[in-house]
């Protein structure tokens, strides 16, 4: 028998104490965003370094400029064993509306909801308490069945990822040398359906940038000057109306410069994922994919990157009309990036795309947002088949490559400042309303998710 | 001697007595906004009913469902002399901010601000009480001198015009008979400047229309959809941005329908006015006309029809920035006529044209506004010809033909309730600041205005 099967019978047996465990977690009103709930956060982070205290870790609170981190340290079970650095959250969304939850959002409670199906109620559930404690779930069980742990294991919990995250930034580059791990996990994202889990391996970037068009230095009466002075509406709707062209692709300079094309078999597994337009516009009132030409809503949103227009407003917009020419326009215009587009090169070739479009008379004023290039790992590499094999043991489906559409910083931040690889598996499911009224977790992606951590821990040591 | 040359004299011996009896008239605050005011301007009209009489009219004040009406009728000296309408307001613009004001606003006064040129200085000087006076005063001298009235004159003051008019369509419509002549003299326009009097015979019609394009269900992440989802801004630029081409012609089917080449003698007479770039464009910071290329700024904003989006909103438009795809997006758009152009059919084929460029998914809303025609009058009626030699005899210069690219809605209101053409010929100054602190009336406006509309009565007599 493996080392990893005595491993998994104890996480089974113990499930239950485990829901009991993250309960008294749950409990804690760990808002980041409200300062009434600064002692909460706080309680949090000394909740979890008793909690690894008591497995054997080297762990304690760590003060920062606003919520705690909680870094803890435990050897592996060789010298060589491969060293990983685990990241969650700890801290949670606001509760409001209040009114909306059928439970108290900090009295977690577990209901069979169908025959066999069991979900953990309350906020925090599966954002991201419930998430981060799968993996100390497995770790506790190595640790009480073989004394020690496969890896070397680093735990990183931060406070404010709810909040903007603002410490943790300056927190990783003044603890380089004791976060740097071979590799980052980070459990903060979901899987494909209840049934398929689901590595994410790419994540688009983002560049914003807000774009003020300028004619004359008033408003003017449409009746008297309609006809002559300059309407940046006008121009502004002309710019934007050139941003793509009859194929949907973005017309910016050197824009596609680094996008390159996903492999056919990724694209093949992505087919075999049966999304399509129908159930994935469908629930939001569309039915035809409106982007780039030739490519699956999958592609369109995983691996190509957009354009779009996010706001704009000039002149009257109240009730009835104003028969005014305005003096300005503006509009928030952002860029999703993937593979190696360059954020500072888009936003330059995109200033000079709106410039060359001024006619006479009008002046510009941009203001930039966010620029941070999409991730990309390895399709491929050893770390990723590992886990893929790891997940696909434990679930009913094979695992799955998925992308993302949006960001999680912290990713780019690990390569940014320790040089480290993440590999982001999660067990939230699309439907756990997290950040609203009645978040769930289910209890299969509790109990199945310490186990995939025991598997993917197992397969690393085993390398 | 002709009958006109001892009316003229009079006019000049009693200059000091109607500027004085004009300042009865102003001191009344008949702001007709402001329900405060409301015995003010019955006052108004009261004041007006008693002078009339005392020249010799049949005059009443009538009571409408806002403020009353002045009507008077005189016979003229003949059976079969010419019978004019004139019209009018005895309402005033509201004075705030009063701090602004050098003088009370209901305390007028004559100023000499520099050798030889006064003002007379108070609410209403202009705008329009001493405009309609100018009329009056012709009149009463008319009558001092000979005893009758070269032509027959019905008089109509209105008291709602600084707030909308709006008894004024229903009582045109109920007082068809009573209030029907040859020609409807307006006294609510300018001269073109100080030495140039002007004939106004074009004014500029209106269509609006406010589009909504909508495509999801809610707003979306565009993370998440962006790529794949239909957005709204983006269907809006395109149409708005195909509204013209690139010469500056409004591409909506048949918009040109019903428009005329200016005349060639018009045009230069236009050119002669000396309006540039630079001396309309200048003072609101711009100097390139961005209109209808191949038009001088005069023939683009009197004498050719436009379309302008008076204002546009969607998605996110506050601080900051949020990856938001809109649900949905709105404009305003305006349409400027001229000559013949059918506002219904305009409006008919814009919406054709929105929904020409509608894509997949996307709907839209309409909700129209306005919707009057232009008024084009004749360049070389006898009525105008008429007008502009008795114009030109008084002013150092001749009189010229204008435009204006507003709308002044009670000419057409004559038009269709009455069957009447109009005259607009007023001795207002663009530097007047009606409806703003100080507004002032030049003397010689005053002055040069009573012998103005003698000249022209004279002219009507005469033909």
């Amino acid at each position: 028998m493996s080392a990893l099967e005595p491993v998994l019978k104890h996480l089974d047996q113990n499930l239950d104490k485990s829901v009991d465990h993250l309960f008294d977690l749950l409990r804690i009103k760990s808002i980041s965003t409200d300062p009434a709930f600064k002692a909460d956060c706080r309680q949090a982070a000394e909740w979890l370094v008793e909690d690894l205290k008591s497995i054997g870790f080297d762990a304690s609170v760590r003060d920062t400029p606003g919520h705690p981190m909680v870094v803890a340290h435990h050897e592996g079970a060789t010298a060589d064993a491969p060293h990983v650095l685990f990241y969650g959250h700890y801290d949670v969304q606001p509760v409001d509306p209040l009114n909306l939850w059928e439970n108290d959002p900090f009295d977690p409670a577990a209901k069979e909801i169908e025959p066999g199906r069991k979900i953990l109620t309350g906020r925090g559930t599966s954002d991201d308490k419930g998430q981060l404690m799968t993996f100390v779930e497995a770790v506790r069980a190595y640790k009480a069945v073989h004394g020690q742990l496969p890896v070397k294991v680093t735990i990183l919990f931060e406070g404010e990822e709810e909040s903007g995250s603002p410490s943790l930034k300056p927190f990783l580059d003044s603890h380089k040398e004791e976060l740097k791990a071979d590799v980052a996990l980070v459990c903060d994202t979901s899987m494909w359906n209840r049934d398929t889990p689901a590595i994410c391996v790419a994540l688009r970037g983002l560049v914003g940038e807000q774009i003020t068009i300028k004619a004359a230095d008033r408003d003017l009466h449409s009746g008297f000057f309609g006809g002559a002075a300059a309407n940046p509406l006008h121009v502004l709707s002309k710019i934007l109306a050139d941003l793509h062209d009859e194929t949907g692709r973005v017309t910016v300079e050197d824009f596609y410069e680094g996008v390159e094309e996903t492999p056919s078999q990724i694209l093949k597994s992505w087919e075999g994922l049966g999304r399509t337009p129908e159930n994935f516009l469908g629930p939001i009132g569309l039915s035809v994919p409106s982007g780039e030409q030739g490519r699956s809503v999958l592609e369109q949103t995983w691996a190509r990157p957009t354009a779009e227009v996010n706001g704009m407003i000039g002149g009257y917009t109240g009730e009835g009309f104003k028969t005014v020419i305005a003096a300005e326009a503006s509009a928030k215009v952002s860029f999703r990036l993937v593979h190696k587009q360059d954020p500072d090169k888009i936003r330059a070739n995109f200033r000079k795309f709106v410039e060359a479009r001024l006619p006479a008379d009008c002046r510009v004023e941009f203001h930039p947002h966010g620029g941070s290039p999409a991730i990309q790992l390895s399709y491929d590499s050893p770390l990723v088949t590992q886990a893929k094999q790891a997940l696909s043991d434990e679930w009913p489906n094979p695992a799955v490559l998925i992308a993302m559409g949006g960001s999680i910083p912290i990713v780019g931040d690990f390569d940014k400042f320790l040089g480290m690889d993440s590999l982001l598996v999660g067990f939230g499911l699309e439907d756990d309303r997290i950040h609203s009224p009645n978040e769930k977790y289910e209890l299969s992606s509790f109990h199945k998710g310490q186990r995939s951590w025991a598997r993917i821990l197992a397969a690393l040591a085993a390398k």
